[in-house]
């Protein structure tokens, strides 16, 4: 894992040194407060790797990292507005400590700032790369539109949500990793083959996130469990349990989304166990290992040694085993 | 001028037929609303004019015209919210048929897809055409973020306020020309040439626009006169009369500007006055026609044919004669 540490570290260097146009300052300062939060940068390390995989060259991938970083991070200053999230780790988020028009305006800058640091690897991959990011880079709006349709839709099924968090944040994953790939002159297949590693990964990581809210240990998961039960949001679980409940399950089920004499407590415990009932722990944790194992066989797909390969699957490992 | 009304045709349609994702609905029907709103095709039109000059293929510039179109949209559908606007083109703006969030998700792909379209011209000028479309980008919204600064300013001065309709509207028309004549394979030095002649028209047809709201033929105009003087707002005409008023004159302007028992009619009667004290109506249209020359001059610095760049002094020559 030595390797990631030190692209995180690199990364999040050159982020502070991106030399930021000072005027007119309502519209920059809050990009260098956005990328000044902190954030894990593991999309940017992941692409770093995946170049270094290849026999890529670090600096030839430095910039197309940056811009992963720098793209995501205007993903998350307009979803703010749209979210209406006062935070953003742990800080105000840009809309709330400006206004938002500042959040409009500065995140459309840095979506911009992603295509120039893109299109300075003026390499002649920089068409290829470029179509595999634009191409991400509207799913993750769809994906965006798709979560927000969801909470005012009655009919989401599970294939919708699946596709809906394949498209927010799983094909991004995929993109980082297939970007470094490309820029480190992987074949076509190895490309695809990373990509879908990065994309199965993290559609993977979405469906432990929603286990972890109400089965993880409290101590370990950092806030409170059960806080996607309490907003009756649309997670896996939830979903799977409408899908499968019948007779006086569904109707206990449909009277603790409704009710409005629950306490958060009681509604968190009548809905686990009528979870437990339906097994639907178990069912997502095998949905989850679905999309790992096909991460998996598609890294022991790409054509190279194994032992280069090893980094990647330790990060999958970690990930899954991650207790928050 | 037959050629641009052919290109016009040509962007118009091409348009219509750009075959937009239809899912989710909430995120594309915005997008072919706001392309279907109409607007006068001015910028891609002179794109495809450009990279005609210099002796290149149509069929090679059109998805670069239709990128300018896109992008230009992009930035009303995103100003629309910023401005709150109610209307666009006589219709409803999308922010206010849909909302604000709409408006933002569906304004980011629009961004999105003007890159996915400029980078269809897989050219080798690709890195070339993407270096002058992202500078300009960043620079309208530098534009739009002045534009917002001044309401608030009260110390904004001609040269800011050149700076500022330069960034917002005038760089997106040399940007336009300039990336015509890079595919149509022109010479850097034509290519700057071009891009100064849109740039500089850019700002005299901004300048006239401020003419033209305050001494305009109220027939010809189509809207009301003085609209600017009655809105207090920021134009040529008012910064350079707060330049030059002393004495009585700048109490008697002050007085207008901030008077709440004057109305409208005689506020505009009141304020045209202290301007043609001022001569500002004269000086207003000197500063227009010497950026006017500096187009007309950078037009006869290219190194083509005079007859071959007629339409585009005509067009120039139309632009500056319109009487609304």
């Amino acid at each position: 894992m030595q390797k990631i540490l030190r692209y995180i570290a690199l990364v999040d260097d050159s982020l502070k040194n991106i030399v930021l146009k000072k005027e007119p300052a309502t519209l920059y300062e809050p990009i260098t407060y956005m990328l000044n939060l902190g954030g894990k940068r593991i999309r940017p390390a992941l692409l770093m790797l995946a170049n270094n995989l290849f026999g890529g060259k670090d600096e030839d991938a430095l910039n197309s990292a940056l811009a992963i970083e720098v793209f995501h991070n205007f993903t998350l200053m307009h979803d703010d507005i749209m979210d209406e999230a006062p935070l953003r780790r742990g800080s105000q988020s840009v809309y709330k400590k400006w206004n938002t028009n500042v959040a409009i305006l500065s995140g459309d800058v840095m979506l911009i700032q992603a295509i120039q640091l893109l299109s300075k690897e003026n390499t002649t991959a920089l068409s290829e790369v470029l179509e595999i990011f634009n191409t991400t880079a509207v799913q993750v709006c769809e994906g965006q539109q798709f979560d927000m349709d969801f909470e005012t839709s009655s009919a989401v099924s599970i294939d919708d949500y699946l596709k809906m968090i394949e498209l927010k944040t799983a094909v991004l994953l995929g993109c980082s990793l297939k970007i470094g790939a490309i820029i480190g002159n992987a074949t076509k297949e190895d490309a695809n083959h990373i990509y879908e590693f990065g994309k199965n990964l993290g559609i993977a990581f979405q469906l432990m996130d929603d286990v972890l809210d109400l089965y993880g240990d409290p101590k370990k998961v950092g806030k409170r469990v059960g806080g996607d039960v309490i907003a009756n949001k649309k997670t896996y679980l939830l979903l799977k349990a409408q899908e499968l409940a019948t007779g006086k399950t569904k109707k206990d089920l449909d009277f603790c989304l409704s009710s409005s004499v629950l306490d958060d407590k009681s509604k968190v415990e009548k809905v686990t166990t009528l979870f437990n009932e339906l097994n639907i722990k178990q069912l997502a944790t095998d949905e989850m290992n679905l999309f790992y194992n096909t991460a998996i066989s598609h890294l022991d797909s790409i054509n190279t040694l194994t032992e280069k390969k090893q980094v990647f699957e330790n990060f999958a490992k970690n990930l899954m085993s991650r207790e928050n």
